[in-house]
């Protein structure tokens, strides 16, 4: 394999997918279901597959479907996603598209004729619907119909992703038939950039992803009084920012205690009335605490609700823990893990065995096939944010092993 | 005196100036210069005070001064504010100005004729142009042309200061004039609501402010870096809010320390980007810091800036202490809160001497007269909120101290 040859394709793919045809505006990647700039995107995948010989579908919502066997004839899966966030950069998802696409193309070339299917999903990234995953959860039917049609609403126009759906031409009234996307397959393999910085920081070019982070999103809601912050003596006040301040120390000290990859944090913190001369009447802070071990990142979730409840009745004050959503950890499968670290190893370069913090469509796929993802790194770990980058020649290594472990894996 | 028939007159002033030609919207107390409910205002006690042979005018931005002796001869002032914040109550500032009021009639009542000057100062609570104690200001002259004519900009339309005011017919190139207003003085007792629960909790119908407090306004922003909330592990963070953490508890901890009436509040928090799943990136919080002793809440405002300063460089974060405002704290005149003290006695009622926390018109006229206030409770502490309450009774009472004060000043 040419992986210099590989690299270049690579690049060109994501700098055309990058052009004013591909996006909303010209400040970042920004397409999402059922743009034209979305459409655009799913046309050039389309006719580069085509040209592979590869027969190209949706499913009943927009899902790209693309194999080189039959239906109904076993094949393995690759893919990511091609919508981005609003204010998106030009790797998060598409290139793991385009490095799927770089896959059949090696495929071809070196005359392989690998079983595969190609999968983009739609919308990862919520940026259509405000619902992430939606493509993959629809696969995986973890919505309902009330949802599609009268839940899910358009961020434009407040318009419900059925009526979306249906004048875009799709057929949301055969949402159920989507499940099929995946009855061929037997493994995944998705591709998506870290969006973190362990790969830089470790010196590892490939991320080997052993299990995807389960999750406890919650608020926290803190009921002081509300006073005159001048004319109130320290003793006489029931400031709820107290509470919040031993909150935010303790998920520090329990996340790090837990280990195995658990994480806390506080991201939003709002303050009611939050003006510089009043306490606080009331405040909520937002907790995401993750981990791949869905013992551990639970545990730190019950042990922070229970020590912000003490933490305001300590100070006559009550805090209120209400959980917004959780989700499990997704564990990777291990014998395409192992196939991937084979070919991993075989290209001598260094990589790495981690978990993802993040969430992907993997996650949805696992429901019913075995699967895996290899994480490439990007630059200081940004992403969602027109600075994202990352290299060419890291998804070209990672293309490569991903052929050679699907190979391995079909041998078998 | 009648304190009783005081405590319905005042009683009913308060209900009066509670109806809708009084403020802007029926579910607030809203007037603010120069509407016509501000007007109106003005208006109704222009009415009272000549009925009672007072002499009313306003000075050349629209303070109202009403005066029982001629220009040049002594007199003692007595007043307050009639404005509102925006989601005001019935009694701060009007309460004061109302109570003023009632001791010109047990004036003229009892035939006592001590020389008085009642004032109402303009744009007390800033709602007009964001400025607070902006007619007292400018009588002090503690502002300047440009801020008059440039600065200072309608919150409703952006116009100047300037132009509101010389539209509404005033003569805002005048402005240096208003000084005068202070002239003739020799002495002055503001009466105000509490705005804090110290009275209520501790039983007292007086409150006797020795000093109101001086205070520091600052912001801190800490930088730290914006990642991944899920994919971002514990050691590679840089979390902004820990810093944040630290510096509340430590605040709590110093000012309780300091004493001496000292007390800090951290009342507003910005996180950005300030999303569940995000390590924030950077975030700015308020001190607000006060007390009636100056070296006890400068110190302070000095130990919690180094400690932020540190608490964020222990954790390779920067964060930035910048003042945006600081005042120093307004000692009452002994003299005058001694004979409110022996008149306060002699009711027989609980008073007690205190501090102000809050900021009053008061802290301008002290550069140039003695000076004291009187506070009466509020329900709960609760100010700039509909459910703003208090008792005419206790106007009353301090109705009748103010005047025993002045009588007694005037005799010695």
């Amino acid at each position: 394999m040419d992986r210099e040859e590989s690299a270049q394709r690579i690049e060109r793919d994501i700098e055309t997918l990058s052009g004013s045809d591909y996006t909303l505006t010209d400040e970042a990647i920004r397409r999402y279901a059922y743009t034209q700039e979305y459409r655009n995107t799913i046309a050039y995948f389309t006719r580069e597959l085509e040209a592979l010989g590869f027969t190209v579908e949706q499913d009943p919502v927009g899902t790209l479907c693309a194999r080189n066997r039959p239906q109904g004839e076993p094949v393995f899966g690759i893919g990511s996603h091609c919508d981005s966030n609003r204010n998106g950069g030009r790797y998060d998802g598409t290139m793991g598209v385009v490095t799927a696409l770089e896959v059949c193309r090696l495929n071809a070339e070196l005359g392989l004729d690998l079983p595969l299917q190609l999968i983009s999903f739609l919308e990862e990234e919520g940026s259509g619907f405000g619902q992430m995953l939606l493509g993959s959860r629809i696969i995986a039917q973890r919505v309902d119909e009330e949802d599609l049609r009268e839940r899910f609403r358009a961020i434009d126009d407040g318009r419900s992703f059925w009526d979306h759906a249906a004048e875009a031409g799709y057929e949301p009234q055969r949402w159920r038939d989507c499940a099929h996307v995946l009855d061929d397959l037997t493994g995944w393999i998705e591709m998506h950039i870290e969006q973190a910085r362990v790969l830089q920081d470790t010196g590892n070019r490939i991320g080997l992803v052993t299990a995807i982070a389960g999750y406890v999103h919650a608020d926290v809601t803190v009921t002081g009084r509300g006073d005159h912050a001048g004319a109130t003596p320290m003793d006489l006040r029931l400031d709820p920012t107290l509470p919040l301040a031993e909150t935010i120390a303790e998920l520090e000290r329990l996340a790090v205690a837990a280990g195995q990859g658990t994480v806390g944090t506080v991201g939003e913190i709002e303050v009611d009335p939050g003006i510089i001369n009043a306490v606080a009447a009331q405040l909520r802070f937002s907790l995401d605490i993750r981990g791949p071990v869905d013992d551990a990142y639970r545990g730190v979730a019950r042990d922070i609700a229970d020590f912000a409840e003490e933490a305001a009745r300590r100070r006559g004050m009550r805090a209120e823990y209400r959980e917004r959503q959780t989700l499990p950890a997704t564990p990777m499968d291990e014998r395409i893990v192992s196939a991937l670290e084979e070919a991993a190893k075989a290209t001598g370069e260094p990589f790495t065995r981690m978990h993802s913090g993040a969430a992907h469509d993997t996650m949805c796929v696992a429901d019913r096939v075995p699967t895996a993802m290899v994480f490439v790194p990007c630059k200081d770990g940004i992403s969602h944010h027109p600075d994202e980058d990352a290299d060419p020649a890291d998804a070209a290594l990672a293309a490569e092993i991903i052929l050679n472990a699907v190979q391995a894996l079909a041998r078998a």
